[in-house]
């Protein structure tokens, strides 16, 4: 198992006039989420795009809406691998506010596309690497 | 049963560098369909807000992506509902471009809350009545 | 001169706590308005992209906000062309209400890029062709 | 003259089919820069609008685009009060990338609103406090 903490504000651009963080705005913090962890594997999204020719599309997303999030919130983003990743990733993602109460929760699933053939293709080996010493077995 | 289709395109602000409708932006689309099926039926949820104080929170978001939409598809946005509500909605989802071809699928639910009291709420009359004639059991 | 009309409606994601349509998406109707202005000249942003490889970069956005604008307010957006485009092109803007007041009133320019060399380019001739009914002299 | 820097990733989401950081998101980079500011001071504008029932709505948005931003781009935004605000207030943009290089300028002007009355009110006290070190006359 992997899991990583990242916190961003809620912007008013985010709120809508419920005065709720906009329900469609969570996937943007999924992004964020997932993007950051990956960094703190010493992986960059950007780089897999642009040196291996690997993109990411989801295929699947999920939200659970538990509790609003609110203007100027400092939410904790904590986004969590589960399993080693094969030819597709899930990552799982939970939302919680300053006082550590949970917001909401959700998944999302990608697949690796080869940008030059346009297909599918497995967990490249910088990130299985970067991945193994969280999900080796215990003996 | 009840379905409405609503036409919208997608705009240079909602594609990415993939040049695909970003992920998170379904979200908005669906929004989009369910608020049009609701003034398909002569409500507005602008009025539920204003006049009955009842607002309509997202509990659970579901997007199951098949095929990208890309930048001016004129894309077809089809908001079904399977069942008559009670205190809760789904709106099922679902996005065909211009061929006809099936783009994108999901599913919205939405709890009814009384603004004054802040309590969840039944279904309003209003819409109950409008969607009456479309859950008529046969006999 | 050349002026073009088009509506839409604001939704719940574009609006703020204040229950304004948030001052950023401005910017997203005017993209609405000069796109849909070429469309009424028989002209595709994306077909220029894609068949003359010229893309229209923004160099500058100037944006009056005179009075809000509401949820499901139907927005018009109106868009002139004053001048005949050269090298670069100003969109005038003006979004009203139902009631036609005048909510809104900015500008934006752009230049033409040609895709392959990236330099700097003069108007299409589609464009310009499109657009001299428009701009005779008058004698 | 008072001056402050925050630093914002360029997100997948905020980025369009040019590659380019979308236009119109500048205005979200100029929301953050202003809100940060103000917390640099020691103020919050969630706590100017509930416990003060102040509102700053934006009057005037302009931004000049210099050079794109692209995704994953670490960019430095600068905002700078000139001058010390009155019944109005206006925030000077600049934004930077990582090699220095200043892709964006702009400014925005906001007043301050009363939200009981919903009139134009002058610069809390609070704020212009905060700001009179840096507007000292220099004798």
């Amino acid at each position: 198992m992997y899991s990583f903490d990242f916190h961003k504000r809620v912007r008013y651009a985010e709120t809508d006039q419920m005065g709720y963080l906009y329900y469609g705005n969570y996937a943007y913090y999924y992004e964020i989420g997932r993007v950051e962890m990956m960094r703190s594997l010493g992986l960059s999204y950007q780089k897999m795009e642009k040196q291996l020719g690997i993109m990411m599309p989801v295929m699947h997303l999920e939200v659970r809406y538990l509790r609003p999030a609110f203007y100027d919130d400092l939410i904790t983003i904590r986004t969590t691998l589960r399993k080693m990743p094969t030819d597709t990733i899930v990552f799982h993602m939970e939302l919680f506010n300053e006082a550590g109460k949970l917001l909401n929760g959700g998944s999302v699933k990608l697949c690796f596309v080869d940008m030059k053939t346009n297909k599918r293709a497995q967990i490249p080996d910088t990130l299985h690497k970067a991945l193994l010493p969280y999900f080796q077995e215990k003996k």
